[in-house]
């Protein structure tokens, strides 16, 4: 047993204090995307939440996936996902990282995350969910899917993109978004943010 | 319209020529996870490959989420999982991006990507599935959902951790893991890798 390994089992972690256990699980997926989803109520309150799981789903047609944890509660976000179906994602940068991680604290229903944090709604004709304004990359998306994880009731909501918005600076000649050009962030765990720099691009693997 | 930002709209993006949409909407998650699946088919063979849609789903359990994309073909890692449960997830860090991001290539079903990029295999009693031996978080899981994504038949695998190693110098005293001092990587879009310098980590949000 190397002394400079920590390791567990199934059973270890069972029996892990329940805040250890949150942070060491929530670390295992790597690095992650931050993301603020932006939804709008039936009786038209703006909502902004952070993401954290965000994901590619298909590029055509255009997919991405958004995990919604049943256990936050409130969860206007996903209420209003569910009631009107437009939900927008807003790439978080080293600019708003301190408000966007503020949209987690518990506001009522009938309170905007915008006026709370001090960021501005965008909204878009016909698109029924608010842009974030200072974001530099916006996608609009219309939820098609929703798949619930039977072992957690977890909600997967898989979104297809119908607006996007990008910094023409940050779009190579192929169609690629180089992130790090807008100063996108990521997230590790549940609460530590991470500017990145880039190693290379690597050519597609041939045997 | 601001001449700095391109915009599209969904019959833009559907009628973007193909290989420029698939870099664009793969880059529209934000930065990722880069892990090696790891997995073993019946007849013993051991089958590696990177997964950048990899994602937290849940802490008690224990729970993480992995996206197959169905199109790939040939798709040992799904079939190997679907028939045997064990997987491992072991992240990739700056000395094996390049041996990770080969294993893309097309590999028959009978060659193992181990031996073909340079990797070595790690077995743990009783687990059949392989550990990448060079990387430094090494996680176990057992399938335990798969979900279909009907808009493009993509596979999201639900799989418990059962399993869990992480070098002592990442692990904080309150379970967070310190993936930089691993000098984990992070991809963006299908083929660039970044490492990552932390910001700060921020307290609880509170209203």
């Amino acid at each position: 047993m190397d002394e400079h390994v920590q390791a567990w089992g199934a059973d270890d972690i069972r029996k892990l204090d329940k805040s250890y256990r949150r942070n060491l699980i929530n670390c295992l997926s790597g690095f992650k995307s931050a993301c603020l989803l932006g939804s709008q109520s039936l009786s038209g309150v703006n909502n902004l939440a952070l993401f954290s799981q965000v994901f590619h789903v298909g590029a055509n047609p255009p997919l991405m996936g958004v995990l919604f944890r049943p256990q936050v509660v409130p969860r206007h976000s996903l209420e209003n996902v569910r009631a009107n179906r437009f939900f927008t994602l807003n790439h978080v940068h080293q600019d708003i990282y301190p408000q966007a991680h503020q949209t987690s604290a518990r506001y009522d229903a009938d309170e905007s995350e915008f006026d709370a944090v001090g960021l501005e709604a965008e909204m878009l004709p016909g698109f029924s969910a608010p842009f974030v304004k200072e974001a530099h990359i916006k996608i609009g998306l219309i939820a098609k899917e929703f798949h619930t994880i039977l072992a957690n009731q977890t909600q997967l909501v898989v979104g297809e993109v119908v607006s996007l918005s990008i910094p023409s600076k940050a779009v190579g000649e192929d169609g690629f978004v180089y992130l790090d050009r807008l100063n996108t962030v990521t997230i590790s765990g549940l609460d530590r943010y991470h500017k990145t720099e880039a190693l290379e691009r690597l050519p597609y693997a041939k045997k």
